[in-house]
């Protein structure tokens, strides 16, 4: 049985923020994984643009993903960037679109396997038209990274439960139905990305040690 | 209703590793707390000890909690301190406890309120004679420092359904029922803890933006 650790990175959505149920999309992947040995690490910080987190996700995987197991990483990010503040979003289109190649040149560079799963839409209706073109961005770049990117924008703002808890909520984030939903979109990649094989350039495996 | 963020922070019992609930203990607690708006950050990771958890403690934190918020940290480790490799514990007890006691030290001087954990029993009475001797001179730390520490290795050694689990499980971490005992024992304390007032040297709240 394959010792996988996930380090799931991004933004409040990532972290789950207004599920009752603390589970968040994350969580929910997590738990539906029987085949193999998962352990999934939440990495996800509430108000964080692509910025905040291309500064500090790197140390803090290197601490959850040592050499003699399946490494892997799922982003997530991008609502905070296209948050308005002052004259303009918080971060640049361009500058979000280079700090996700750039964050995923260094993934590659770690040897950690990536996925990415797109910014979901909010209670906004000029915020999430950013979001979806910053979407394609994302698909685009990580096409050319050669990286799964689950797309989430256009399902979710069609899906009546997470729009709905949205509203219910703080006007960003849903209650577990909406979290259930954003799992589901993601389930079909994240099942073959989980089920794939380790990658050829992982290491031998060390002794094992005791760990607890 | 105030925004209170805790950061879980230690080793893999706090990451909740072999929960197949995917919560552990930490997002147990996090779930019962309904009368303040509660953000919990989990920052286990596997196999570390005092020493490694030192290391890299408060640049992960400061990463999640912000100056406008009640700012918490709940810390739980030292089964990896007391594991035995080559001639001795992978941690000096002398050197445990120092940790501990610059780690509390630095939280206060952060302006975090603290919470401390005490560590558990696994499949190994040697080991749990140890864990135990550790969790004495823990609770002498915190009593110093005027931190509250919650001890769990005696009530869980005699609970059966912690042990059991640990047994049926990899030898040192249990299922979702063990899980739910330990968070059972922190939960008065818990409690207590988070429904005390922001500490007095809380800051004045900075404007609220938009924040997703």
């Amino acid at each position: 049985m394959d010792d996988v650790r996930v380090c799931f990175v991004g933004d409040s959505f990532v972290a789950g923020v207004g599920d009752s149920e603390f589970l968040g999309w994350t969580g929910r992947l997590a738990a539906g994984v029987s085949e193999t040995a998962l352990t999934a690490y939440n990495l996800g910080v509430r108000r964080q643009t692509s910025s905040d987190i291309r500064g500090r996700w790197r140390n803090e995987c290197a601490q959850r993903l040592p050499a003699d197991v399946d490494r892997r990483v799922v982003f997530s990010f991008g609502v905070n960037d296209t948050t308005v503040e002052g004259d303009g979003p918080r971060v640049d289109p361009e500058v979000s679109v280079e700090n996700l190649a750039a964050i995923l040149a260094e993934c590659a560079a770690s040897g950690w396997r990536a996925l990415v799963v797109g910014p979901p839409p909010i209670d906004d209706v000029d915020q999430n038209a950013r979001t979806a073109a910053l979407d394609r961005r994302f698909a685009a770049v990580c096409r050319s990274a050669g990286v799964a990117y689950v797309p989430v924008v256009d399902a979710l703002v069609a899906d009546p439960v997470w729009m709905q808890q949205v509203r219910d909520g703080d006007g960003a984030h849903p209650d577990s139905g909406g979290y259930r939903a954003l799992a589901e979109l993601v389930r079909p990649t994240w099942e073959k990305w989980t089920a794939h094989p380790a990658s050829p350039e992982r290491e031998a495996a060390a002794p094992r040690t005791p760990e607890s």
